[in-house]
């Protein structure tokens, strides 16, 4: 059998006896008024409308600032400002893979970000066809020389997106195929479809550097059947261009604290996307939960006791905006009690893991009674991991908070051409803003520390 | 209430009384082979990986025709031979589309077979979004005059594939833009999937001809979404080659009839394909159905009665081939004692279509007993289609029957680039071979004429 946790039972004793009222009331008023509210799909759909896709030193991410900055204007936020910070843009050129021999095909292919651009008259080399990043790693030194190594490990569904750290370390692989005497690496897309649209994302091996892509799903595993025929000889063709010292930025805007101005949750999503779609889930989503979760809170009567503030994060993807926010908010930090970042799509949230300062307070316990009609647990331990971009502040002693959502279906469209608004699911976005602006207003109004609390 | 068709009730009695012998015996033993049998995978397997993509006119078409020859032949069928023709053969160049402004953004999009290439320099126009075909249709003489027409009209998703004929109609849609001033002709995929990756076919339209190309889902709503805010305007490239006499073939291979030769079922499926995918389900699925069905009956002691012949039919995408088979065998058609194309890809058979003269035929009343384990249940009525590749045929008086597979993905993936291999179901597909292989037996193994009878 399972103890349940001290929270759930408290909040049983809460449905039985109590009524809603205070603070309960106005979380529970706004947790139901988020789920038919049209704010965030209308975010949505303006970003990934009128923006579309916005990688860093591209024209549209200078879009994205305009954007930014003129939504959370429109919807009523204080103290708007962009922050920038200089960091190295990698751009992509035209990108081509192709069999040459023994059965000429095309193949679907998409650089990876940082990838070496292939010389001009391109590669041309046998393929070695690898089942797991661990044989990678295993292959002793110059096993791959003059070679392309292809590293087709497939991705794990799970409900919870752990199947993606276990694949994910194979896309920073090139350093560890280079080390080997390989020209170019490629991996079987990061992915849980069976599309034939490939999957991007970082390579960021610690070097020495070769040109690095990744297939779609399909396409890796035609190279493994063909490579059981006999040799594969391929032709790789990848452009790219790096700029030195890009603008970036992180755009702000706040719902100012009706008593404790001057303490700040800060929570956001990410505005920059990769290339290949229209960045709708990864991360128009969290921008869009996030904002509106926020904005309805900021249109209440009474804001809360302390100031919400949202955060655009502009360099997620190539990442760098956390560290940029770190050091720009250094002088702050003991005034910033609590951050969370929502970066995990649209799907719906089905459980909230609260700061360790939290977790025991009976402040809190009556949370499972405002967030069981959203079909959402609260968890009885803190958080480990809350969003990339406010892990700098994390390491900085910062509290988090986290809403797990259903990563089922995320990684089939993550960093590909299929993240666009047609695969949001617009009820579970609402469920989202619900749990966030019912939950946030709690914390906000809230007057205690959410540091871990000494042991008594 | 609804009435049990009479095959219903006599199989019905047949369950509890008989037990399996003679022709039912065997017929069962193939079924239950099939089941496991690696042959249809092996088939479908070598197919998309050592051709891929194989349209008419481009060099893997030539490697298909070899390969059907080999595969044919490996397999112990006779007579294997090719048999030419020649037609018109369009070629794919290179393409792109992008929204110049309000919003600039790159589109996913693809040619449409037989589409007239633009010129050189492109075309930017601003686009007009219709709902609905129907909308293009009521639409006046000059309503597009210097625009570029988008019908955004969405496919339904059915087990039965019917959502397809309502959509595709769009498809052909051309020449209603043109006479009414269009400069080219955009059309949301004809797919239920929500992926961005585009949806081809032909585009054959009566004329006058425009550029035509389908747009990917996202990227049709993409446009919508933009038009709902003011005039956009688009940028079209689609290059595209038409050779006007390519050189087109069926191949043909045989299981000789052990007392009836010339009493000949013609079957099979269409081994050009599409190019962006590998054309696994379309229609690797069908020839791999057909080959491995007719090569089990192949293998049995004695073939059945009349001989089987598996048709590989070579231009299905672009049309000819069922024209090609008829003229081409003219003289036989009396011989031709039934006909049947597997065209639908490797899900699950759910039910029989038998020809007129056999709907009633007390000799095929055991058949659901045998289908009954693979669930596929036994219509009462004769089919209205049975291939594409078999219309002339069928126009020509030759009887058919069809097995109607569950089409409810097969237009997630039908003409795109995600038509492969991965998306195989190998126990659909597997199901579906030994459907074919039992009931073709007994078809084989019969005497009676399928052509249908004069009322008694």
């Amino acid at each position: 059998m399972f103890k349940l946790p001290l929270a759930v039972m408290v909040a049983a004793a809460c449905i039985c006896t109590s009524s809603l009222a205070g603070d309960l009331k106005t979380a529970a008023d706004l947790r139901d008024k988020a789920l038919s509210d049209p704010t965030a799909w209308s975010i949505l759909e303006s970003l990934t409308t009128e923006v579309g896709a916005r990688s860093i030193g591209s024209p549209a991410y200078d879009r994205a600032r305009e954007w930014g900055v003129a939504k959370l204007t429109a919807l009523g936020f204080s103290n708007v400002h962009v922050e920038t910070f200089a960091k190295p843009a990698w751009r992509r050129g035209a990108e081509s893979a192709e069999v040459i021999a023994p059965f000429p095909q095309k193949l679907a292919i998409i650089g990876l970000g940082n990838s070496l651009p292939t010389p001009k008259k391109s590669i041309e080399a046998e393929v070695v066809v690898l089942k797991s990043y661990a044989e990678l790693l295993a292959a002793p030194q110059s096993a791959f020389k003059g070679k392309i190594v292809l590293v087709n490990q497939p991705m794990v569904r799970t409900e919870d997106g752990s199947g993606y750290g276990a694949a994910v370390r194979a896309r920073y692989g090139d350093s560890e195929a280079a080390k080997r005497g390989a020209l170019a690496y490629l991996l079987r897309s990061v992915s849980t479809s069976q599309s034939r649209t490939p999957h991007t994302g970082t390579s960021d091996g610690p070097g020495p550097h070769i040109p690095a892509a990744a297939l779609g799903v399909p396409d890796a595993d035609l190279l493994e059947h063909m490579a059981a025929r006999g040799p594969v000889r391929i032709r790789l063709n990848l452009a790219s261009t790096t700029d030195p010292k890009s603008v970036c930025w992180n755009i702000s805007g706040e719902i100012k604290g009706s008593e404790k101005p001057d303490e700040v949750i800060v929570i956001g999503g990410h505005l920059d996307s990769w290339d290949p779609g229209t960045g709708a889930i990864d991360d128009g989503a969290g921008v869009a939960i996030t904002t509106a979760a926020a904005y309805l809170i900021g249109a209440l009567p009474k804001h809360p006791r302390r100031t919400i503030r949202v955060v655009l994060f502009g360099s997620e993807e190539n990442g760098g905006s956390n560290i940029a926010y770190l050091e720009a908010h250094k002088g702050e930090l003991a005034h910033i009690v609590l951050a969370s970042e929502a970066d995990l799509g649209a799907d719906r949230a089905l459980k909230l893991e609260l700061p360790e300062g939290a977790v025991k307070a009976p402040e809190f316990a009556i949370l499972p009674t405002l967030l069981a009609p959203l079909k959402i647990i609260v968890a009885s331990t803190a958080p480990g991991y809350a969003g990339s971009d406010i892990e700098s502040l994390q390491g900085a002693g910062v509290p988090v908070f986290s809403f797990h959502q259903d990563a089922s279906r995320y990684f089939d469209y993550h960093h590909s051409a299929d993240d666009t608004l047609a695969i949001v699911d617009a009820a579970g976005l609402n469920q989202n803003v619900a749990a966030w602006a019912s939950t946030l207003y709690l914390l906000a109004d809230s007057a205690i520390d959410f540091r871990a609390q000494p042991a008594n």
